[in-house]
């Protein structure tokens, strides 16, 4: 793939998409990308003191986002980093413990009332620099994409100390001391507009808001936790930057998906893989949509690959539609079958 | 709370629901009902050697069952037991470890051929006598719940050989040998129909067949795994049973609950807390539903009881609804914080 200089940011595809055009074959990107099933990913992580060095150093940083590129030459690239820089930020003893995934020093209500985030952009220079490197980098045709977290999803972590299967401690907190709890979620969501602002202006094309805790709560705890976050975010972002494109991922948000994208404002929505194709080209016909591939279904090996592109392209191709997974590519998949899936949904496999 | 003993089977509250009656207010059990939470229910636990015994000794597993009864009058009682009574039939090596949940031996598609369920009646002898006893002992207006586990959640354990978040081992399983799976769903199938009917022989009213892990499914396999050995289950255990009651609770399928009980012929939706009530007034239009409340609402107190609840009722007590949790009863939840919930549920808080 030859970068072609010509193009300019609303002409590449991912961009034409969140725009609304139908393109046929659809751009295709995958959550996680760069990540443990690329051996370069692999060898590259190795040189990093830690998980968090890989994400504040520049060189490296830029380097494993860069990978995937050029390997599959996707449509969409995303910045390489984590949706808990934003505590780390805050000095919330952000670390990452091999085998075991992040830790934190759980927060409470006392401990809400104390953070700030007044350092947060000398703090996050790092991923600033980086994204303005990728625009510089990457293709010109290839779509980049910054990223933060949901503020519910970051806050579980931050009043868990750690993931846990079903955010129970953040539900119950949530439920006990909600001032508190929606204070905090506020200021993340504030946090979150300002530092998807400063990566735009360092080159990013768009955004996407990874909620990936959001299929655990009830409906009222949804709207107070997800969507009211998530439409802060965006009207914040647009206040500043007009037109901004955004993707809303929150996974898991089932029949809550479509109040999700019309009372929030996001232009596409992410699906995770258990949204049914049938209400995903409902939801399409509201604006674009992205996904929706069981990630297993890239470990399990090309013909369930295959099954699974089928379903999906007879059912959206004919809509504004991202191809994605419906969650992040897991280390056990093999590169090979992720260049076949990329491959087949291109029509060239 | 009285026994009458002039109460037939068709006249138990939660009876009426089953044949599509409104019933104000709507009769009341909680999943798990029988359980940690409870003090007795410690105390009686102590006594057994292990988790399989208590669910094997009629005496012990009788008394855990009443419990609840006894200290709410819950409107239904459901019999004690657990989902993986069926592979422990099957000597697939079912074992609890304390703190750590169930561990099996894992099974592989050669495996699969050569399970042999034909010695379940006489391994499940104990479950029988222990509904026959709960008929007799029961207050006679208090509706007597069967159940068993359904196909798919039991075969991601059979799988895995233990509990995991997401059921990848067994979701892998199934794309990579759909034969072996599907022919493993078959006989979970067909072994659930015999011991629900069995069960409905020895004196349960109605029976609810827990898919506690569908929700980690894209359609295609919800439909395999879910919905074709639900109709399975309904279809066998009518053609014994015409007019059984059946509730099927496929936690976390979202959009896909519509097509669940159309397509297995379910009579009641059991609904988890994530169901937004207005898709769940939707749902009811087209039969009973029961749920929804989130569990975490009784451990966090009565102030978000009573909104979990108001919400639910505002919305849903004027069509045929049981009233439940949307998942099983945490050990954290206080036993008084439970009685407020039945209370404030009955109107007499």
């Amino acid at each position: 793939m030859e970068p072609n200089p010509g193009i300019t940011a609303p002409e590449r595809k991912v961009m034409k998409v969140l725009n609304g055009e139908t393109i046929a074959p659809p751009p295709i990107w995958i959550m996680r990308q760069a990540g443990r099933y690329l051996p370069e990913y692999r060898e590259t992580r190795a040189t990093a003191k830690g998980f968090l060095d890989l994400c504040y150093t520049p060189d490296l940083a830029v380097e494993v986002t860069l990978q995937p590129i050029r390997r599959y030459g996707l449509d969409a690239s995303i910045l390489f980093s984590d949706i808990l820089v934003l505590p780390d930020a805050l000095k919330c003893g952000v670390r990452f413990v091999e085998g075991e995934g992040p830790r934190l020093d759980p927060i409470d209500a006392d401990g809400i009332g104390k953070l700030d985030p007044s350092g947060m952009h000398e703090h996050l220079a790092p991923v600033y620099e980086t994204v303005g490197r990728l625009r510089r980098e990457l293709p010109p045709e290839t779509t980049l994409l910054g990223f933060c977290g949901a503020p519910w999803t970051v806050a579980t972590y931050m009043i868990a100390g750690r993931g846990t299967p079903d955010q129970a401690p953040a539900r119950l907190f949530g439920y006990r001391e909600p001032d508190a709890f929606l204070k905090l979620l506020d200021l993340l969501a504030d946090m979150s507009a300002d530092y998807l602002i400063r990566q735009i202006e360092a080159g990013a094309d768009a955004v996407q808001v990874f909620d990936s805790w959001s299929g655990v709560l009830d409906e009222a705890c949804f709207e107070a936790y997800c969507i009211r976050p998530m439409k802060r975010i965006a009207d914040k972002v647009r206040a500043v930057k007009p037109g901004a494109k955004i993707i809303g991922f929150p996974k898991g948000a089932g029949m809550l998906y479509r109040s999700y994208r019309q009372n929030t404002g996001v232009d596409a929505l992410g699906l995770d893989w258990t949204v049914p194709l049938s209400f995903a080209a409902e939801l399409q016909k509201d604006g674009p949509i992205q996904g929706n591939l069981d990630p297993l279904r890239v470990v399990a090996g090309r013909k369930s690959i295959k099954d699974g592109v089928d379903r999906i392209l007879d059912v959206l191709a004919n809509g504004p539609l991202i191809f994605n997974l419906g969650h992040g590519i897991t280390p056990q998949a093999d590169p090979e079958d992720v260049g076949y899936l990329v491959d087949y949904v291109r029509g060239t496999a």
